[in-house]
């Protein structure tokens, strides 16, 4: 019962079958090849309108380098308290933006781990209104992450109001998308308009956690923001000599909608195992927009599932009572699921005829 | 014709098989799996000691970590005026190192791209006799290429006596090993003659070159110099979630000693066309120590060369004689090379039978 | 009435004659004179120890230098939310420490702007309770400010019992002391008492606000701390030719216990205005420990104050019951605070007499 | 006999008076005070012209703050094999300029350490003419030093040359100016004839080496140019709170032309120096533009001289006739001067009357 990690997971067959055509043939080095040129042709149909694609290896970096572009070395990157770029990147975007400053929102109010646009702007007010001088640290982007870390959603709308508030102050508008997919499928709303309508400036497209072996993509929808990644990316040791493997993981991906399939697979596991748990009397923290869950339970439990097979993170700061995160992927099967909630003392069977 | 590069090529039988098998089932994240491990041991056996291993992507990476680990941000690391780390790598040692300098060798010799011993020798003593004060920038580590990036090999005593010079001097000593097994196959050292026993500390691993889709490893001699590799790895974004598939790269490709079956191939293949060449009035313009050659050629044969589909490198800045660039690699046939000696007006038969 | 900051004020006259005297004749360059010599032996007499003394030329180089000796690029360092060096260095910490991070406690208590030892407890708890891995940036240093921003101090007791937490969890410890002097001179303990012997690791000495032209040192209680710091000092382009000039001026204010008979001037000034404030009704937000004091007043009042000449920081984010900042120095006039208290309606004489 | 560096001097009366002067009253803080003001009309009357000021303490920051605006933390910096910022300045400019590389011309003529016209021209045409892509390091910058480090100057005709070739191939131009005002005094030509209207784009103007205590300015030509300095400074620990002391010295400095007449003052020394020594049987090695002047002599008597009181930098990598460094400041006497002659066995008195 693998519910550790979506990343735990192993590749899509339309992912191997990629790689695979692509090792069959010779091609061009650095990303001057034909199946670089046809992803991004695939994401310029993907979000109707002309991108440019920047293929990279992680999401670290992805998020890193996009973030670098969008703020100065003694500039700050506004961020909620939870963010991946915050507490998951081991520094990273402190390291290639040249010292730049994660500014966490001091009160985000009480929605889990999306930020609010509320205490957004409130900070973002305050921030404006108090001194602005050579010796301080301007804030210059904002980074929202889509599905959040929690496993929550924005739609298009949170978006729009989020990013609006940060271009109203000033600030360029980047989106952690390693879950994009699922927020897609969870949303039923377009790429489009859960980005660029939205306001967002750039995004990192995550390929990886949806089933690649290790495939993520800067996408610039202003070209002009573009600058000077090259030299970034170069200069990180992210440009690949073979990327066209990289490239041709994302295509096959994306070719045939296989990435909303899968992640819609993935969600609905995340929502069969919620529902079968709440009926067996452990609810959801929060509601499940995509393929994570949180369920809170006895030190006790945790340690019994662990110890049936469960893979699983329990959040052992929270004491007694801890939280366990609960990760579906595209590879989780519904047996899988239907075990963990029998384990859970719930009754599998019932859900599969409801 | 393809003699472009060796990087241009394909991806290997066996390289491929160990990804998809991978692919089949899942795995421990961030290189905490199996493969990772076994891959720790394969390199154990290759080496005939127990080294760390680092896996990465790129050569780029392998490089500019590795001397970040070997030289403060106020240091300088020695290394040719050809060197890969200097020409090729858009910054990255700069980036890595914290701002650390690269200083080529001022005069380094007649013999081509390698660092030269006696160059070497009198450049430490000026330097060291010079004023070594908090003004100066102090040299810390040495890096040199085996094979360099005009294909030439050092063998172990010649290697030895370089690091020799370097570490009486107080220097680390790094090693690109990007076309390593070409070098292994051409000299027909060992690999632990060609590095620890030489008295090189850390080594970039090259497999990409050789076969992989992207794969490199930073190999440790002394597990003391690797501290803070692990942060500093992570934060340049090159910890895969999914890190097993690149370990998984290079286990296939040193497995039953395909690495080295597939760096000989290589080798042979430019031997033959060397040997081709020069039959038809062409000769190399150095030795042929592995995978690489030069020729120096009229501007209007390298267009007609290049008209008939030869994929290579000229170089232009050389004028109406320029040197073209040869490079073989594991998947060069006998087919194209003598098709391409035919085109040069040589005669392969001959070859073949002599 | 000159309120606005101590760093406004003018050169003391032994500051200036030590320069004067310093320019009457030649000397070594970089800190390798006579007189760098002996501020080391005047600092060795102030602490009771030996210490290694580094003059530089701001606040803000001292601590960024001191700072990027605790921790590494990939760290951070932990301080208060109204730190000096988090809110006002315009990003230095994280340019001379390589991208390190500064991390204010989440909450840290109600004490005014010093470090609550029981928050600080609790985040190293949880901080060290939760993940630690490569993933996460390590904690590895504290600083704290004494006097603090808002003009209180740490008594010796206080001091240890902060940086005992912090050395128990494994942190350097390092004290802005832009104000030390104020501090030594409010709680009456000895330096020693203030610093080395409460676990204070390295410090900032400040005496540019206690009149001098421009200068501070940055001092190790511990030798071995000190490595790196010549190197990090010149590269950050802090090492002047006529360091003697720098020296000069901190001599002048330690000689014959001046720096203290300044600073205990300074304090008095403080004391007399808040004590001529609050007779008049506008009590201080908190207990005047140095040189400063805050009082809340309307937007009305305090406009009428600058109206007829008193320099000093409205904090109008207060809104219509502004906060307004009154910093003493070295060279307050009783005649200076005397006029403001008459102006807030006090009666200077009053206080004369009392 | 002091020969050992113009920066081992005094300082001269005017900038201490400035310095008194200033001390008297209280001003702004942070160079926003009249000073500071006045300092720019003073700059914009010596250049003819709008000038935008920036003072600070050190050459080396100033050198590194301005180099850092004019290249990418990616880009290239073109300098002479013996610049003060390559060899002298402990790898300011790369901290600055957040990994950014210094390249020294590979063959820059015969002529001293000025950077050859010719030399630069082909260099250019080679770099322009090669690969020009990701993996490279574009050149963005040239700086050259006037006088040079070895006491020679570039008339405004040779300045423009070489920053006419170095803009036809789109880098900026920086001119070091540690010694400008012995260049100005030397060539006899206006400062802006040997600046902007030479195509220099902004400079680091030396007061230091001219008598004040530590104080130089970056001067930008183009305002356009000087975007983020500010952010720079402020970041490195540069912004002085009393930052009018700094402008006071330099403001003195200009005050009258004295800077011009210290200046001539030097230059003259060097002259009769040269002239004396000469006569002595010891030729400069070059023309005597400044104030440094460079004779080779046996050991033994370099070991003489400095057993007599000499002070000099004596080039002992030179062997056994060792390069001795002979510089005079403001400060030398014709005393001092004939002393040295006559120790070297010449006749100053002859000198005289001639």
């Amino acid at each position: 019962m693998r519910f550790a990690s979506d990343n735990r997971a192993g590749v899509t067959p339309e992912v191997l079958a990629a790689v695979e055509a692509e090792a069959a043939h010779p091609g061009g080095g650095y990303g001057e090849d034909r199946t670089s040129h046809r992803l991004t042709e695939a994401f310029t149909e993907v979000f109707e309108r002309e991108v440019t694609v920047f293929p990279v290896l992680t999401g670290t970096a992805a998020n890193s380098l996009a973030l670098a572009g969008l703020c100065d070395p003694w500039g700050a990157v506004v961020c909620h308290r939870e963010a991946h770029v915050l507490v998951d990147e081991g520094g990273a975007p402190e390291f290639f933006g040249g010292g730049l400053r994660l500014v966490p929102l001091p009160d985000d109010g009480p929605d889990a781990d999306r930020i609010d646009a509320a205490a957004l702007d409130g900070f973002l007010r305050t921030a404006a209104g108090g001194r602005n001088d050579v010796h301080q640290v301007p804030l210059q982007a904002l980074t929202l992450t889509n599905l959040s870390e929690l496993g929550r959603s924005y739609t298009a709308a949170e978006t729009a109001e989020v990013a609006g508030l940060a271009h109203r102050a000033g600030l360029g508008v980047h989106l952690d998308g390693a879950r994009f997919a699922n927020a897609v499928a969870g949303t039923g709303e377009s790429p489009a308009d859960l980005t660029w309508r939205a306001g967002v400036d750039v995004m990192s497209f995550g390929a990886t956690k949806n089933g690649a072996i290790g495939a993520e993509a800067v996408i610039y929808f202003d070209p002009d923001r573009a600058t000077g990644f090259e030299r970034r990316r170069k200069r990180g040791g992210h440009l690949l000599s073979k990327m066209r493997f990289v490239s041709a993981q994302i295509l096959g991906q994306l070719s045939d909608g296989n990435w909303l399939v899968r992640a819609r697979r993935a969600n609905e596991a995340a929502t069969r195992l919620a529902t079968g748990l709440a009926a067996a009397g452990l609810a959801s923290t929060g509601p499940i927009d995509g393929n994570e869950l949180f369920v809170r339970t006895s030190a006790t439990e945790a340690a019994r599932w662990q110890a049936a097979g469960v893979e699983c993170y329990v959040d052992e700061s929270s004491g007694s009572a801890p939280t366990v995160r609960l990760v579906t992927s595209w590879s989780t099967t519904d047996e899988e699921v239907d075990q963990l909630i029998a384990l859970a003392g719930g009754d599998p069977a019932r859900e599969e005829k409801a």
